[in-house]
């Protein structure tokens, strides 16, 4: 039997796929298109060890995918026509949720708001969230340790993440799932495969952390000068609230003026400034407690000149209505048309500079240049976005002018002791990037732990390394 | 030249010791004792670098040593007289700290207590705190992963750290130091060097998490009939208090009546019951509101009947003295001879049915037999010791019963879903017991590892695998 055959035989009619295959051939931003043999569809962790099995036995590639909801071309085949896309769609099933224990164990397959949902029904709250959480899965989250608007108080995906079961690249079955908050018995293998973005093993359950739901949650703007100003007023913000701080967004004048633009309807509740940060505060105690420190809090950033305006929200529709104008800046930008984009992370105290200095050497080289900055301020992370001057087609600015842009980006980034991708990955976007730009003796590292655990770099070739 | 006189000519006088090597041969706890053949002590990294390329030309092993205070025999040499002790506690340099980032990078022969002050004297926090504080360093803690009592709130020793610098089996210097809260290019090295317990790579430096300090912490002490009530009141504290509970420690009856014995002085200011919780808050607000949160918690529990009695402490001196009846449990079962200690961790939800079932196997097989249980029952982190009954001597009763009592422990961790390892690690004394009680295939992965990136063996041999 050849190898479709034999994983038909495997898998049955209903696991298999070999026409139609466009949804899983493309990524999200369109930007890369395979062409795959076929799409796998174990429904059983012993399934996707016996799919690993036959593939190895006949040297024929694995691209393991989730939602497919990836920004850096992760999760698709290549060209050949010869990989094989090993869809972990049918393997959601939440297994446990124990709640005194603060955990759930989830398959892969689940998509990030059925747990939400899941812990949701039980008074608990899994705290991973981001913009594609209706499509996206547990198993890619993980692959790629996503991040989202919360991991200033909870972390990425790795933190929120206490065991797994694993797939590797012989076909065993690691059996790692635990629910255990401390285990020091051997070489940390679980944050090995998390963020290896399907190139070491195959992800196909984990167990997860919940944390009790808040009681109350409450959401601030506030107008900067500066964004030294807002690093302080972080410093402050942290301080006052403590690990009730779980939201502290940052967006510069032009994101918001994009806003604006595109989305008229959308009221912004502060006159426009160079930068406008937003702060959430989650509550154990309750509404009022929240806002009385929020309350607090402002005042002294106020008279000690930090913020120039603020405003609290009033209600929850409120607090929905602020976050809605930070989620509605790629959108804007989209309407604006394409630009160059740059997810990025800095130690939070050289991000002033960062941006001063790179805007500075940008609008030197590209006259007329306009910035998008915005992102998840409190954790680092920017998303430095280059949009053409006023009047300059946007593609024919991209297409001209990628490269230059990100040669000056990355080079400062790297000045500043950043990193190339926050919370995207590598996928084949940055692949170049990071053989370029990362420590040697780290690559070289990667490399010997890639052939150790895939020595017939059978998953996922030519992603990461 | 010969290795020692190469050592010598590379490190200088000061950098090389070749007699009196007691302290450095001899675990803390007196159960190991080797030979080394020379303690090399650089002075920098790249004398790290240098030392463990000449070793690595001949063939000869090394023992990296922080503090020399692990409890598993992982820090100090075999027998054979043929391996170097590399001594880290040269470099103990705080290289920076960057208070708006809340990082501090420090060398990592800095003893722990050293940093707690340095973070202290910025008005910030390095939460990192256990037993040895004193006297351990940051590498040796990061090797090990170290735990502590905090860690309900704040991680153990990996979750704080954000980057670091390793020298490589092959002498190479690995410069990941970053203090970045998101980094996703690659494969997260961070992690596996750390609680690799230097069987990877010589960690040199690391770049750690700081917080805000609290404003104010106050401790309470709780009497609950059965660990399932403790359970429940853990649940209700989370709720109620979120990230604010920063510690919930159990004791057992016999773990304080043994306090009581040995430590008469030590006031204990409620009656005797089967547990006591000891419950710690950390609060950004300030004194008041702390205690009103611990009054309106320990109300409900009351009233729901999870305890049946509460003190809350009234100063900090009293909090102390709280945690001093807690760190006393440790010194109290040594005044009463020898025990087999058990450093496990269990799902928190497990831990009752684990205690009550292993206590009645242990009493049936040891008649008379007795339990010092304790621990971070937060974390679901037990300390579970097994005393000799009353009158028979602890070290007979201990040579002739350890193993036996260590398989009936180890077996029903292992049926309960839980780790012979919480905080402490394997070194030598449980690396057979990792052998036959871990996954295969976990064990197989790293020992795919190991080979990959130690391909001669020379780091720590003989420990952990």
């Amino acid at each position: 039997m050849n190898l479709v055959e034999s994983l038909r035989a495997l898998l049955g009619e209903a696991g298999l796929l070999t026409s139609d295959l466009d949804a899983f051939e493309t990524d999200w931003r369109k930007r890369y298109r395979g062409r795959a043999l076929a799409v796998a569809r174990p429904a059983s962790t012993e399934e996707v060890a016996a799919v690993v099995r036959l593939c190895a036995e006949q040297g024929v590639s694995l691209v393991p995918q989730g939602g497919n909801t990836g920004l850096v071309g992760g999760s698709v085949p290549d060209g050949s026509g010869r990989q094989i896309v090993l869809s972990l769609a049918r393997m959601k099933r939440v297994r446990a949720i124990d709640a005194d224990n603060l955990t759930l164990t989830a398959e892969a397959g689940c998509v990030l708001q059925a747990l939400q949902e899941a812990a949701a029904a039980r008074g608990l709250l899994f705290p991973l969230s981001l913009a594609a959480e209706g499509s996206c899965t547990i198993g890619g989250n993980l692959a790629t340790n996503a991040g989202g608007t919360q991991v200033l108080r909870y972390g990425n995906a790795r933190e929120l993440c206490l065991g797994l079961e694993v797939v590797t690249a012989s076909g065993e079955i690691w059996q790692g799932l635990c629910g255990l908050r401390k285990d020091n018995t051997g070489y940390d293998l679980r944050d090995l495969f998390i963020g290896s973005e399907g190139t070491l093993g195959i992800v196909t359950a984990a167990t997860l952390k919940l944390y009790p739901r808040p009681l109350a949650q409450s959401t601030a703007l506030a107008a900067c000068d500066s964004l030294e100003q807002a690093v302080q007023l972080l410093s402050l913000a942290r301080a006052r609230a403590g690990s009730g701080l779980t939201g502290f967004e940052v967006m510069n004048a032009f994101s918001l003026a994009l806003v604006r633009k595109h989305f008229p309807q959308l009221p912004q509740p502060l006159a426009a400034s160079p930068w406008t940060v937003l702060l959430e505060l989650s509550d154990s105690e309750g509404e009022a407690h929240a806002q009385a420190l929020f309350e607090g809090l402002l005042e002294t950033a106020l008279e000690s000149g930090l913020i120039t305006d603020a405003a609290v929200a009033q209600s929850r529709a409120q607090s929905r209505a602020f976050w809605h104008l930070r989620e509605s800046i790629p959108l804007a930008q989209s309407e604006e048309g394409l630009n160059i984009k740059h997810d990025i992370a800095l130690p939070v105290s050289a991000i002033p500079g960062f941006v001063a200095e790179t805007d500075a050497a940008l609008a030197r080289a590209f006259a007329g240049v306009r910035f998008v900055d915005f992102g998840h301020l409190g954790d680092g992370n920017l998303h430095y976005n280059v949009q053409a001057p006023e009047g300059v087609p946007p593609a024919e600015f991209l297409a001209a002018h990628e490269a230059a842009i990100n040669e000056i980006v990355y080079d400062a980034v790297g000045r500043h002791g950043g990193s190339i991708s926050a919370e995207h990955g590598i996928g084949q976007l940055k692949r170049e990037e990071l053989a370029a730009r990362k420590d040697p003796v780290a690559l070289a590292l990667m490399r010997a732990i890639k052939k150790a655990l895939d020595p017939q770099g059978l998953l996922n070739p030519g992603r990461v390394l």
